[in-house]
């Protein structure tokens, strides 16, 4: 079975959890904290990035940008007929800009403000940035976080998920993005009611079970994280 | 002809240029300043980045996340046997981990610190955070450049091309955001003998061209930027 290496509050280990889950792949996880930069995983992944995915035969596939395509490549049509990029190059290069607007931008402007601030640098040794989070970084990605929820909103209105008729690793990585931040209890779902709908459909998928099911000792999410009916 | 939305000193605009000069594809470039926030460049990119693809039916590629596979898609095997990612899912995996490499890491470690700081800065309003460079965060990025030489070093000492034994991504990725912050004359060459090896070889391809030939008003580059005996 193929081990994915992540860390459960990390938007980009979801995203290949979601993508496996879809595809109906088995997985075994191995939670892995980067910044105890251990030795095994930075000769997985030089980068010291989660995710990685370590195939039976040892060959591994460092890094989100690398397992999205390459699931898709090798998965996607060989073993199930799932895709999770679309049918042609202008669906897929639609796929990938809202990818990157969720995992560059989203992830610059809400993600760090929130995640990294709350979890990551709860972890963090005081050396490497570790300690309470800065409430100004984290008012400001409370702030932000409610355009991209009405982007959503705007997508949704129109089309059935984010890049068109059919579910993508677009609705994948924002879901991914939101739900660390739902963890938390940050995501103010009475902003957009599209958005909201959106959301409550792709959290009753199965694939998003095991994220719902994720639990961070001494954390414990609010009631409504695992709630379908939020 | 396609248009290119670019702005020449951006590493994802110069990543594009590289591809499609390696595909041979003839291209208008439209330069773009994304801090002047321009209605109509917004409508083809709501996130407001650079590269933006226009083919010839108005269609557009927004990001360079979705530019660079669909080149490849359309481009790759059916106008030009050229391949800019490798033949195999494995091959392609490395590919994309070193562009990740360089568009997530170096760019948040090297270029930010250094082309952000000393052109976009220059060029956008107090209001948004323009002014003079912060030689703190200059510092810093010339300090954490000596690490990724080296790191290219490493790679190209025992593979032809960063990601294996035919130009990539990886390198064009590489070569992009390193050709910006040599036209601010901040790449210290000496650092690694093997990584400047490499960058004499791209430089030197046609491809390379175009980029050797930039020129920011009232910012020329240093001699040695456009010298392929640098």
């Amino acid at each position: 079975m193929p081990k994915l290496h992540h860390f459960p509050l990390c938007p980009f280990s979801r995203r290949a959890r979601l993508c496996m889950g879809e595809y109906g792949i088995d997985v075994e996880l191995v939670e892995e904290r980067p910044w105890e930069r251990r030795e095994a995983f930075f000769a997985l992944n030089p980068a010291g990035t989660n995710p990685v995915l370590v195939e039976d035969d040892g060959s591994a596939v460092a890094g989100i940008e690398a397992v999205d395509e390459y699931l898709e490549e090798t998965r996607s049509g060989r073993l199930t007929d799932v895709t999770l990029f679309g049918g042609n190059p202008h669906q897929r290069a639609e796929v990938r800009r809202l990818v990157a607007w969720f995992d560059v931008k989203f992830n610059a402007e809400v993600t760090l403000n929130l995640v990294y601030e709350k979890i990551d640098r709860r972890f963090m040794r005081t050396s490497d940035g570790g300690g309470a989070p800065d409430m100004a970084v984290v008012r400001a990605g409370r702030e932000n976080i409610r355009y991209h929820l009405e982007y959503i909103g705007y997508l949704t209105e129109s089309r059935k998920w984010l890049a068109g008729e059919d579910l993508s690793h677009a609705d994948l990585a924002a879901a991914a993005h939101l739900s660390c931040i739902d963890y938390l209890g940050d995501v103010p779902w009475e902003v957009d009611a599209h958005a909201r709908d959106w959301y409550a459909r792709i959290k009753s998928r199965p694939s998003f079970r095991s994220l719902l099911a994720d639990h961070l000792t001494g954390m414990p999410p609010p009631k409504a994280y695992a709630d379908l009916d939020f």
